[in-house]
Formats: structure tokens, sequence, C-alpha cells
């Protein structure tokens, strides 16, 4: 047997066992992984330099290199993230509705862990730690599949952590990492129905499509974010400028940040040279439509393509709309559905907006960046989903979840 | 452009307005396509006829013909059901939780349509109607992908549905068929991401294995249901006997329906006697596990494949257990995670299967037989899901349905 089904196995084993485990000792298991992080970090620390000495020989890039990365103070990170998991409220075992049906059945729906998890992921080795953390709160066996230039990180931190689990008490098969970093590996996991009960990509939009394209285990869609912020010409001016420049650039190389701005004619003349400024002092490109090329001359000329594009840096596309109409047309013909905005003063543009965008989040007079779980106040989160099925926009514990029928008879048969 | 592609971007378009439809309209649209189907059954009984015809000329069984005809009767009852389901309360546009953020940001999740619906199913004409009026009323536009077999009362069927919803207000492309039957037709369905949210196959195990293998499009997995009754040893015997029974052969050819009996040894010479005498009395052939032989010797003898075969017929597999833990092993083994029951009078033998079986509805003095939308209390059924990503268990409007964060700010950024 391999080493993916014999992992595969050993999880949903051990899942069953996680289901029944008290919140009691759960927390534990993340009190003693945290302390196992902080005692055991130069262990950690040794095979993270591994990893970074072939990324650096492989000439990754420094971005890369950076984010490959472990250091003292971020293996601290990653144990305070398992801490403030233990103070979460446990969602299992919560029953979220009961009622009685007039032959006397009662019935109940009772939030269940949803089994086994497959999480595959690129190359942040802290992705390992959280998710470890998340899943185990909410009494999930997890499947770890990283990429090869963190797996020397990746295979220290789960020895680390699975250890602690198993002296807390946690089965055997809770955490587990798939060490062969082939693409088979990956291909293989997505694809055992029966063991895997959802798998969660986290990374750039080619992973997550590959493992749309490939897997028949569900998949949770996550990430990718082609957001807008549209300004309305009725509105705040100087809201709308704190709100764009906030989307844009409080931290570009995230999912919600805002790509395209859309201005309504009425005040692009007046509007779009001030946030241009601003924007451009923080060092945003900008890419704009034929009309905004007439107001800001030196922008880049935007193409067909910039519409779609996730720019995921300091970059920016303007576009000019007629109104309300143009800016929700162009929303649902561009967006991918993660975070939309509108920054507006009147109540039926804010009214429509929030009606007619679909989108994961729609906001008005305020920056896109809150689509987060820990914004939204859900204390952490495995990812922000972008599709329609079981979760939408942010992930926190619940979201790891599913629910049972429970169901209390006294001899009922049917008719 | 093809025939599928055309519908799915019609679909989407439609969707957007569907969403914002009023229930009134919904209602109203409803209303009206009931008294189409009973205006103009015969129309729909001439299509029909074109269907059985050659399915009978192509030597289809009996109970297959039985299930494609249609008469005044079934069609009244297809126009009924969309009367119940106008009768059942709108969930869209229902504001699930609300709160306030410490940065006064108010978030509410509000629940919306999924968006375009993709239904592909066997030989019953009656799903058309069906799956037409769920999606209708919850805002979702449907493609409906029904078998070659009943292609003519398909059309027909929604021919007349889609003319009386037009004519009530809801957009062009709400209510559609794919008239392509062949099996390519289904394939670029079920791999049009971006236009097509999800694809809820509904038929027997073969077409559903299939659309999980080959869908990049969400899925909803329904319907296999390799039921278990356990017999504590512990019970009332004869609650214990109408509980099988009823469990059994209520009516076999369904999901819900037992297909294992498991017993406690320690009641199994008294017990089983009694209970097969009764299940034979109603034709169940009986096919023993070893020890069971020796108290029934004239059962057929349980091959390692039957603890996985959903009969859907009137056959029973039988296996003494040696108390809960062996039933509980047997089930995580070989059910499906459909239907699961326990007969016991021991509080903690019923706790614990309650709490350790892992399947969408668990039952204590109960026949499995209830797992049903309309049993459950929901007013309506789309399918019953066995996965557990999204809904599990029986799927009533709610289910059809997904969230989006409204998020209502006042100038707030992104610290």
């Amino acid at each position: 047997m391999n080493e993916v089904l014999e992992k595969a196995k050993l999880a949903k084993s051990a899942a069953s066992k996680l289901a029944k485990l008290s919140t009691n000792v759960k927390d534990k298991a993340l009190e003693m992984m945290a302390q196992a992080l902080e005692a055991q970090a130069e262990f950690i620390i040794e095979a993270n330099k591994l990893d970074v000495e072939a990324a650096t020989q492989s000439g990754r890039h420094k971005a890369f290199i950076d984010r490959l990365t472990l250091n003292e103070q971020r293996i601290k990170a990653m144990a305070d993230g398992l801490r403030e998991i233990k103070q979460l409220p446990d969602p299992v075992g919560e029953t979220v509705a009961m009622w009685k049906r007039p032959n006397g059945l009662q019935i109940a729906q009772r939030r269940v862990p949803l089994g086994v998890i497959g999480i595959i992921y690129e190359s942040r080795p802290n992705v390992t730690a959280d998710a470890a953390g998340l899943c185990l709160k909410t009494g999930n066996a997890v499947i770890l599949r990283g990429s090869s230039e963190a797996i020397q990180s990746n295979k220290a931190i789960v020895k680390v952590l699975s250890q602690a689990a198993s002296e807390a008490g946690v089965p055997k098969g809770a955490i587990q990492l798939i060490e062969d970093t082939d693409r088979a590996s990956a291909r293989q996991l997505m694809k055992l129905n029966g063991l895997v009960d959802v798998l969660i990509p986290r990374g750039g939009a080619g992973l997550i499509k590959a493992v749309i394209e490939e897997a028949t285990v569900p998949v949770i869609e996550t990430g990718v974010g082609n957001c807008h912020v549209y300004v309305d010409g009725q509105c705040d001016k100087d809201m709308a400028i704190k709100i764009v420049v906030n989307a844009k650039t409080q931290r570009p190389g995230v999912c919600n940040a805002a790509e395209t701005l859309l201005v309504d004619r009425k005040i692009a003349a007046e509007f779009l040279p001030v946030v241009v400024k601003e924007l451009r002092e923080k060092g945003v490109e900008i890419r704009g439509c034929e009309k905004t090329l007439k107001i800001i001359p030196d922008a880049v000329p935007a193409t067909q393509e910039d519409w779609n594009t996730e720019y995921l840096d300091y970059i920016l596309a303007v576009k000019i709309v007629d109104g309300i109409d143009e800016a929700i047309a162009h929303i649902e013909r561009h967006g991918s559905g993660h975070s939309e905005a509108i920054v507006t003063d009147n109540y039926f543009a804010a009214q429509r907006f929030l009606d007619e965008v679909d989108a994961a989040a729609v906001y008005v007079n305020a920056s896109t960046r809150f689509t987060d779980g820990f914004e939204f106040g859900f204390g952490a989160e495995i990812g922000i989903s972008t599709q329609k099925l079981h979760a939408r926009g942010p992930m926190g514990l619940k979201e790891l979840t599913t629910i049972k029928y429970v169901v209390y008879g006294n001899g009922q048969v049917r008719e």
C-alpha cells in the first residue's frame, strides 16, 4: 500500500475517534502543540534551513524565500495561533435546531466534524500548524500535502505537532503529512472518495484550478479575488479616497485587495486626479480605460485583460462607468464573486448594490479588505470560499463542520 | 454555439434576474404552472405516449414503463406538488444572522439563491416539474438534463411550464431542458464552471458515480442508502419487529429502506424466528450470516458482497453481532452514511449509537423510512444528500440557497 492510501485509511480511522474527543482533550492538545513548537523551535529552524538553502540555490525570488523562511518569532506566532484556536468555542456537538413532528418524532440537527480534510497548499510552512490546529479543534483528521519546497520544514512541524497531540490523547493519524511531494501523490489524494471528505486547496489560482479539475472528492474553492470598488456620483469624496487607497494598498498581495476602481462619470473629472495622486504616492500604477486616459493622460492604457486580472500588486485598473447600472454590469461580467464595495451617500444605490451584486461579501462605505475570518469576528480562518456550496466567504470553525440528523423515536413506523 | 453552452449562458443571465424576483411573482408563476399542467394534460400525455411506445418496443421491463407513464392523475399530482411548493415560505432574503463589530461594521448573513442548478436525472418525468418548481421558488435557474427515454414527455412538460412561468413574469431561461440526450451533452454540462453553480444528480448509483467522477462543477451526491437496523439485546421485541418490517417492506425500492438487519446475539435465537416469519409473510428473502443460518437454516447464505448491497428489493441481509460495538463497527465498514437505526431500551446504547454512527440520519426506536424532506417537516425535497458538504440528509428549500455577507459601513478602512 502506498503512502497516500495508507495515511488516508489511518486518517479515516482517526476521524471516528476524533469525533468523540472531548473539548478538554482537544484544547489540552492545542496547548501542548503550542508549547512543543516553542520548545523545539531550533529543530524546526534547522529543517527549515535546508528548504531555504535549496530554494536559494534554485534561484527563487526574494519574496518566495521570505514566505518560506522560519525564525523564532514566526514559530512563536504559529504557537500563538494554536493558543488562539484553543480559546475559541468548540462548534462540535452544538444542536443547531430541534423540533417535534406531529407523530412524536423528535428531530435534532447536530453539528459534527466533516471527517477527513485534505489541505493541498504551497510554500508557506505556517499553513501547516494553522490547518492542523483548526482541524483538530473541529474534530477532523487532516492530511496535509504541502509543496516540495517546504518539505523539510513541514516534516519537522508535523513531527512536533503530532507527537504533542498524541501525548495529549489525540488518536494516531489525526495530523499527517504526505511526504511524497510528487504530483501523483496530490492527484491520488484528490480521488480518494470514501476516505477523504473534503479538499481545501490553499495557494495560487493555478493550484486551485488544478484541484477543481482533477478532484472527485468535494472541493471548497478558495481565494481568487478580482475585487472592485465603485465610487458613486453621490458620495463623500474624502471617504471614497480613503476606502480606495486602503482597498488597493493596505496589503496588495491578498485576495480581498481591490483590483479595479469604477468611477461614476458624473464625478470622474473631479475625483480621479485626487485619488490617482494619492495612489501614485503609494506606488500604484494606474491602468485606465479610454475615458480615464482623457483625465489621467499618463496612465497606462488598460486592455480587455486588465478587467479580468487579479494583480496582487501595486497596480489598479480604472474604468469610468455610466452610473450604478454599468458598475453592476461590469462587476457581474468581470468579478470573481469575492468582495465588492460601493461608496455612496444614496440609499437606493446602496440597497441596489448590496442586493444585486453576486459576491461572497458586498460592502457599502467600507474597504474590501475586511473579508477575513478575524475581521468578521470568527476568531480564525481556514480560507475564503469563493464558491457557493457549503461555505461562502471567510471560513471559520463552523465551516469545518457538517450536521447530522439525530432522531428520537418511541416506536414510530411509516404509514 | 451549441445547445448546452447557449442554454447555460441564458440560465446565468436569468439567474441574476431571478434572484431579485419577489415572492409574489414566484408564487403566481407556480400557480400558473400548476394550472397550465392541468389544462394541457392531454398535450403532455400525447407526448408521453411516444416515450412509452419507444420503451415498450425496446423491451423495457414493466416497472420502468410504469415509472415513465403519465396519466391525468399523475399530472394532477405534479400540479398539486407545485401548489404545495407555492405554500411554503420563501427562504430567499432571510437574514440568518447579523452582528456589529467593534469598529462599527454591521455584518449580515443573508440567504440568497445558489444561481444556476443543473439536474441530471433518469426516466421519471415527474422530476421535471418537481425540480422546476423547487428551483423557481428558491430563485434559481434550472437546467434539466433528463434521459433519452423520457425526452418527449420532458419537452412537453418544460414547454408548458416555461411558457406559464414566462406569462407570470419569470425571466426567459429560468426553466430549460437540454434536448440533446447524447452523453456528451451531460458531460459538457458537468464542466461548465462559472456558468453552473451546482449539479444534483438524481437516479441510480451508476448515474451518481459518473457525475461525481466527471464533473468539475460542485456536485451534491444523493441517494445511495445501504441502511441498517440494529436490534439491541435489551429492547421491546414487538417494537423491534414493527420497525424492522416497516424499514424493509413499507417501500423497498427507495434509498431509506433497510438492507441489513443486525441482531444482538443475546436475543437472536428468540427474536430471529419471529421477525423472519413476519418478513417472509411480506415476501422478503433472508440472506443470513453463518450464525443466522444456525437459527434460520433455510435462509440463503450471505456473501461478503451482501453487506455492501443496496438491494432496493424484498431481500434482507441478516447478521448476528456481539452487541453494540460490533454493530457500530459493521455499520462503519459497510454503511453508506444514509440512515441507521437502533432499537433499544438502554439509555447508554441509544446515546452511543446516536453519537458514534456517522450517517446523515441516526434513529433510536424509529424506522429508517422517515429520512425524507416531507417526514422531517421541510414540506419539499429535492433529494437526500449522502455527502457532508453543503447539505446532509433530506434537502428542502433552504438547501437550494447559499448565503452572502452584506456589510454596512460608514467609512471603515483596515488598519
